[in-house]
């Protein structure tokens, strides 16, 4: 059994772990801390969690989290940098689901973020923890920086095409929708159900922190220089990412390559993935199909003078988007099969 | 491995009974018939089940269910009458999640669902599949009317007040409230997004087929004449279902009784149960605590002048008022844990 | 031209006072208050309202609310009686959306309320706009206590059986579903989009500030003694309010009168009424039938065994059960005719 | 007065019209037909018209819609082409809220709309109703060809930066969002509330009948040859369309032109315009400040490297994108103020 503990379990990425863990055969649930809610059980907080998990909240001066054989960060961006040395320096490993780790590019996080990063002597160490591009380093890794939830989707949506060299690197789009619960468990008008439901918005449009962190992945992947638009929205569901991606082919190649040719890259690419879906080419994937559950599903389009291709990606913001891939992070570390413990059916309706 | 068919496997508690046996450990999906969707891949129809589920409709004509141990109808009512008996005369069990099988008093069944009742030499066998109040008869039980969605909120609310003989069995009041996926997957306009997102309303208020159903059971539980005003709602959501039960406390009982006489009555009831919650006085549940789990939960108030017991339940209508239900029996009848394949953590958020 | 005042505009009952005296024929809004957005256009806080209203907050000390003929309070309660005997020392009339001068009953506003009245001495003059009920004392308030939400649909939904004396006032039950924005512009974790959306609630089941002022109003109807059982309900909606009301005929009249009697006495009761719309016997409102509008509906129904009538009530929560009653009760106090600027269609879908 | 039939009056946008008519001080509602729903008060159907719409539907055959001065088609396409030609005949005006006369191009009606077109000769006087880009010949038509939904946002949004020539007419890309109202009022299992809630996806991804429409349009503002990729995506909310533009600047003039320029742009194509709002630079519209008005909200972004505009446009579907479009066309006919009727306060929340 592997001993865990959690950092910040009040917000959704924290209870997706939980309800994650609760039924993973390998987990032992160990502690979970948050200092405003300390003594208080788990499953009070989250009457989901009732009979299921019998844990309480505890002060993180009071949690023994250097007993633990891993430790999730499920905390605001600037906490996994100022814990993870101790802990890594006890044995124990480290995920972190916030930005701490996710880029290498110290100027990049302190621009975006807003915070001096305190901790740049473990960046080097640190591995981007996306399995379907990075698995190898993940297994032998202490301290993971778990991905983004856009970054994601962004990330295996044009990973096969940039790889095989046949889409303008330099002119990428990617048009991002999310469901509400990708903003946090914090009390702010903006996300409020009667300021967001019913209704639909673009964010963030001018510059958002996703971007760096993709571009950064996606720039290893090519010797092109990589130039992303992305344009972030919130969709009126609670879960759910739908990216619309559109990549322009190179002159030359747009006249002579099939659609079928275009479609076996992914399927080549994501044949031994059990949570990549490449779906048959022109169907459109509904969020829905992956809720709560780790898979993300991918479906190509060809449409018009066929000069561009539009990839279509869908995922669970809070499980491939954050605690499912956190999870199966923890199980590649671990030695486990990957899947462990992350089975869930989607639940549709 | 139990074989196991489904009849109608294309509704919301058909799709809803292959997420649950798709991670059950001794299912094996044996056969799902659609007439209409014959040859057509489960998965094609219902893309949360790609990779999970293999099998694809057949015509109920080609679809070997005598072979079956088990066999599901997820149908509209009179379809499980006109089948059943071949199959037990094959000894194969039957579970039906519509009404064919759930009332003995045959007069008030074709007054309600406007069809004669074909198959009334097996109504004696039948046995009324909620676990709580009637688990000793499914154990033993070759045909199965699994409840309805509301009756089995309804019974396990009042259950434990009518038993103890402290209510006014005459004067029962449910005001229910359902989402949307309990009136199934049909193509009608009523049930449109634009119809009823946004909005609520009642409907049936004048008379609704769940009263006579639930009525039959409750007069199981006491000698005082039972009579039930139950009004059900729509309520903007796909899943879920809150009853809101009013029970009039005896007057010379409504004196002297404690609350916590009256949560101790609950408690005892279901100190067992895998799948009731008796939440502490006084709370609120919310319907999405048992998002897509097998869970119910109770909980009791007595506002005011003290006369009335309020109780509150909650429950995912698709699954312990429907297709978990109907699995749960299914454990029961075949010897399994009774929650073996059912212990899914609620969704949340 | 009526000059109006606005105080605590930022709420959502204050955008639905300027999204109604935007085009109200005889309304010229002079000034809006919030301490906090002084000097901030309105529309740029709504941009619903870019090019609608070209007002500025300012703050409650610039804002010369006494050169105004009438000041609405869409504030927390607390807020007008302490501005009020300024303002109607200076020949103001006010309009308080808040509870502050709903109830004559001091010690149950400080019960229920959790703060001293601060303001007693003009309670004997303050009169509770509901203009069906109340409209002559209406007509020459300076002072007017705006009805709750909830306590509009009981008291127009018992009113006329109660004055009627054919239900038994002891034991009335109204079981109350109210949208999202009933909760108020507020950032508070409960009413999140994530933690409402999909899901059904009670909450304040024990005991709710509504019932209070719904029973000091109903009381006024009948010499019986009224006890009032009200259990308000979340729904995942925006807007819209429905309540189911129980009302028990007495034993005699119960065997004696028909339905459409009952029906009469709604009809009766309202047949000059611009904003109740008694809709036939056996109908099922739906609460986006008022959407957007400040109509409200009425439905009776008088199932199974005849004993009760139940009565279905909807209405726009945040119209007819705040700012559009509010602008009525200003028409009848200006000696406007009564629908002047509220005669929006509802928005339908 | 103007006298005023409706063909086709029980869909989204028949309903919508008679939301707006019913307070149009100069419409007289006269006729409203639907085969099926003959003698039905309309207010049966839409409760939310009681009291605000007398009329009845008509059978086609009996309603005298030549009585009328003008005609509006709220009905599949290829009914309006079939009636057309007699009111034109008898001096009615036609506003088709189809497609039959929005194309000049006949192929590409017949290839995306899958019928003959049947009414050929009525094309080259058939004038397209997007006032802001062809008010003129609005004036005297007396055929109109109401503009699609999604073309309504592409266009405006595009247009003041084709006409400069400061971007790639080749190289357009417009990804769009639309609520479900969008899909109509019919009895389809893809736009159930349970099918489309708390999800999200995309659909005619390989081509929608849009494009051609808006290309057509789009051509006439430039010499370059437009090319566009438009991808269409359903949002769960009733009302309400976001559009985001993507426009690559041409590559000399990305490095020369500001952002003031490009906003200066849109504020002089608009200044004069009742129903668009420009709103501030780097201004995030939501839908819902659209709700149920005929405004459209355009606002400017220039992320990144500066290379392409991102134009994001958002309106009611049902209104500026149906009916409310089709009533400032008709105001224009007519010669009455384009915004007579129409100045509807969004809803807000």
């Amino acid at each position: 059994m592997i001993k865990i503990g959690i950092v910040g379990g009040t917000g959704y990425t924290g209870v997706e772990l939980l309800r994650i863990l609760a039924t993973h055969p390998q987990a032992q649930l160990t502690a979970i801390t948050s200092r405003k809610e300390d003594g208080v059980p788990v499953a009070q907080m989250y009457p989901s969690l009732r009979g299921r998990v019998d844990l309480a909240f505890s002060s993180p001066d009071k949690a023994n989290l250097n007993e633990c054989d891993v430790v999730f960060f499920a905390t605001p961006h600037g906490v996994a940098m100022a814990q993870a040395p101790e802990l890594l320096a006890n044995g124990v490993k480290v995920i972190d689901l916030a930005a701490d780790f996710r880029m290498q590019d110290v100027a990049q996080f302190e621009k975006w973020y807003g915070m001096e990063h305190s901790c740049k002597d473990l960046l080097p160490e640190a591995v981007y923890g996306l399995p379907e591009l990075n698995r190898d380093k993940i297994k032998n890794a202490r301290l993971i920086g778990n991905p983004g939830c856009y970054p994601t989707t962004m990330q295996l949506g044009f990973a096969p095409l940039l790889k095989a060299g046949v889409i303008d690197a330099g002119n990428l789009i990617a048009d991002c929708k999310s469901g509400v619960s990708g903003a946090g468990r914090k009390a702010e008008i903006g996300i409020l159900f009667s300021e967001t439901s019913d209704s639909f918005k673009a964010y963030g449009v001018a510059g958002h922190r996703h971007t760096p962190e993709t571009v950064e992945q996606l720039q290893r992947l090519t010797k092109d220089k990589v130039e992303l638009l992305f344009t972030p929205h919130l969709v009126p569901m609670i879960r759910g990412m739908h990216s619309t991606l559109y990549a322009q082919l190179k002159q030359e190649i747009s006249q002579e390559i099939s659609n079928e040719a275009l479609q076996a890259m992914f399927e080549e690419a994501y044949k031994d993935e059990a949570f990549v879906d490449v779906m048959p080419f022109g169907s459109h994937p509904e969020t829905r199909s992956t809720r709560a559950s780790n898979m993300l599903r991918i479906a190509l389009h060809r449409p018009g003078n066929g000069k561009h291709v539009v990839i279509l990606v869908v995922q669970d913001n809070l499980v491939k988007g954050a605690s499912g891939q956190a999870v199966q992070c923890m199980n590649i570390m671990f030695g486990l099969d990957e899947s462990t413990g992350l089975l869930h059916v989607p639940v549709n309706p």
